[in-house]
């Protein structure tokens, strides 16, 4: 055993590794621990700086340490780790151990956690809770909606107590950090007409009635709504929570600022990872196999277009083995159409993901992207054009290419517009592998009429 | 004149199109009105949906609707305004009107507001304004530092005053909404000791000194850290606000965890468009011309590594003239290592914002990346290969293409890594044109290492 100055001597310096960012070598320090001395030096530290060693061991020296730490503290370390360590710890604890950890969780936290779990093990455990009929009720509303991201059951006023009798039963009550930025007030058939945040509540006369200062222009959002729409709604109107209500208009729970900073994370690292075609389970600390079995996956989509483009392109092959100076030339064309269409996409994908471009602007959209795609398919087609006649100075090259070029632009401009409007549409995710399905448009356009008009003009080539 | 009940219907027929997401709608009704009967309508209306309708205006007729509206309305809109329209509609304004309305913002808005004037306009803005010291302090701040980002001058509690004693300190001084969710705790010297959140002191006893349940393990930045750095202290400890010290550990300011929001999407759409070669400054309600011109400028950066690409196959020209199948073949080679270069660089990119890679991971990293490039190129190298063998029957086209597959994926794996971390290191934006430097290496490579061979091995292959 290591003597306890020895334990405070490594705590210090865990701390020290930490402020300079050296995560991996404080990690190495608390892996020489024993568990129950590694779970007290994780104990001292801020939970989501614990969790950040914590994803530096090994899984079975992780979940060793973790069960190991006090039900309250353990909680707070769980909630912070990554998702993937903190699936992989909640499948290796016992059910015993888990659900009293569970047990100090504010309850969508702990519908998080069960929602890793094999179905066995997460009713079992939800069986050995204290308190599960939160969690329970949490775990029946979708992952992704207003009602999987809430925080259920928050404490509702009435209009007619005064600030300091609402002060009094929130001292009695202690509630939960994350709800008590707001009070809720509700009417006597649980439906909410009013909100109070707390700073009104402190610097409000003590006796006046909440009614006479609550604010009344509510935003809610209903319990089915999307947590990206809940986000959206946070964000806009600068809130810090948003009161989530059932289709009765009663309040059901309450979505906070800090959550929706974590969904909108993710959503924008899913959009970009999509885009580029990378799975958003990736994860920059992945093993090599697993990340290279990942992006093998997503690789293999866009093997089947890149052999359809060659398919393409095969149709000209006389042509090319008359004038091989086409081979040089055509990348240019399917590359810039590409470039364009990809420009295009994510514009579209990103406006959708922030709530600014919505279905019924498609019409409106889809004008504006063609008339952008001809101005610039215009501008590259004289440049590409130019670029082409002077290359061997051949004019035939020139209008060739200028042709082609603002014919790949025009259709980068209405697939990197229809491509994930559609997508939306269908209700899929505007960006998953919407890039290759762009590019795979723009290379089989580029090269039919690239290598087309080439073959109809073959005798001015020559 | 409009008459008053008709303005009362006009603005409920506004709220309700506003309900059902018709902005534009909305916009053309409030249009129809005179300036200050639009800004009546506007007031009534959340100042973040005023500011939607008021986008859809024209940009004299928004200024002069903004114009019409009361100091502290016309504040709040302006502040919930887009970048672009805001600056639009401040230098539209009068120093006069502006400064009233500057008046009545937080300073850090207001600073926000005078940075997108030109120099001579600010300073007399600034003469004009009431109280213009803090937004004077703050606008010598870099723009996107904690410094920038933060309210100034947050009030500061004594460790030995009472919860009930606070409380009073609060209800006379009635500080602002944004600044009001903790208190800090400064000893004599203004340094910062302790932090009490308002659910703390509103559920503590009343008689209880703050320094008994303040917390003292406190989680601060520098005035000087970057404001996306200030944005993951604050995701990672679930704060709503971070408190802002200088170098002597005196208490300057808060950052807010609504802004952080707001600086959380601006980077991740930064990213996403930079690696998408778009313009940041770019919007889906940009006129065509506006848009047209932003991706002109970036498609530009692409057409000389295109050619550059072109130019490379040129010295090849003579080999596709003999087997014009070698042209079928490249674009599959140069676009499959092009894609994979594309997911590396977005994963790398996406980890430096995050804040999961820094520089001195570089190495592992880089290995890391090359293995999985190794792997994937071995497993697409025997596949095209494979394709290549089968399409006519030729060992050698299947042998040429595997091992410039295999090639190509290894350079993209490096390629993709090295580049961001590159421009980081040199204090550039890791995403920006990073995507266009990672394809031209994955053309040339692909193109030199397929041609190149096909070149060497031509006797096979004719």
């Amino acid at each position: 055993m290591t003597p306890l100055q020895d334990l405070d001597l490594i705590l210090k310096r865990v701390r020290r590794l930490l402020a300079s960012g050296n995560v991996e070598q404080a990690a190495a320090l608390i892996s020489a621990l024993r568990p129950a001395e590694a779970a007290d030096v994780v104990s001292a530290l801020h939970p989501a700086d614990g969790a950040d060693v914590l994803e530096e061991l090994g899984a079975e020296e992780r979940a060793g340490v973790v069960f190991e730490l006090e039900p309250g503290i353990g909680a707070d370390v769980l909630v912070e780790l990554d998702d993937d360590e903190r699936a992989d710890v909640a499948n290796r604890l016992g059910t015993e151990s888990l659900s009293g950890f569970l047990d100090e969780m504010a309850p969508d936290d702990a519908a998080d956690v069960l929602q890793d779990l094999e179905e066995g093990k997460a009713q079992q455990t939800l069986a050995e809770m204290d308190e599960p009929d939160e969690v329970r009720e949490l775990l029946a509303h979708d992952e992704e909606s207003a009602g999987g991201l809430m925080i259920p059951h928050v404490i509702a006023f009435r209009g007619t107590m005064s600030a300091a009798q609402a002060i009094d039963v929130l001292r009695n009550t202690q509630p939960d950090e994350e709800t008590a930025y707001y009070l809720f007030v509700t009417d006597e058939a649980e439906r909410l007409v009013g909100v109070v945040s707390l700073r009104q509540l402190v610097v409000a006369g003590a006796d006046m009635p909440l009614q006479d200062f609550m604010r009344r222009d509510l935003i809610t959002a209903n319990v089915d709504t999307d947590q990206e729409e809940c986000a959206r709604i946070l964000s806009k109107y600068d809130l810090l929570a948003l009161p989530i209500i059932d289709d009765d208009q009663r309040l059901v729970g309450v979505v906070t600022a800090d959550d929706v900073i974590d969904v909108l994370q993710e959503e924008a690292t899913e959009d970009l990872y999509h885009l580029a075609n990378v799975s958003a389970e990736e994860d920059v600390d992945d093993s090599v196999l697993t990340a290279s079995r990942r992006r093998l996956t997503w690789l293999m989509v866009n093997l089947p277009t890149a052999v359809l483009a060659a398919f393409v392109v095969s149709f000209f092959e006389g042509t090319i083995a008359q004038v091989a100076l086409l081979a040089v030339f055509a990348p240019l064309i399917t590359g810039m159409g590409g470039n364009a269409g990809i420009q295009t996409l994510t514009l579209i994908v990103r406006s959708i993901a922030l709530g600014q471009l919505e279905l019924r602007d498609a019409r409106r959209t889809l004008v504006r992207e063609v008339l952008v795609g001809m101005i610039n398919g215009l501008c590259f087609g004289v440049l590409v054009g130019i670029i082409g006649y002077l290359w061997r100075g051949q004019p035939a090259l020139g209008l060739i290419a200028g042709v082609s070029m603002l014919a790949n632009m025009v259709v980068a401009a209405i697939a990197g517009t229809i491509v994930p409007l559609f997508l939306k549409l269908i209700k899929a995710d505007p960006a998953l592998a919407s890039g290759v399905i762009v590019t795979s448009f723009t290379d089989v356009t580029g090269a039919l009429a690239f290598y087309g008009l080439a073959t109809i003009m073959l005798s001015y080539l020559l």
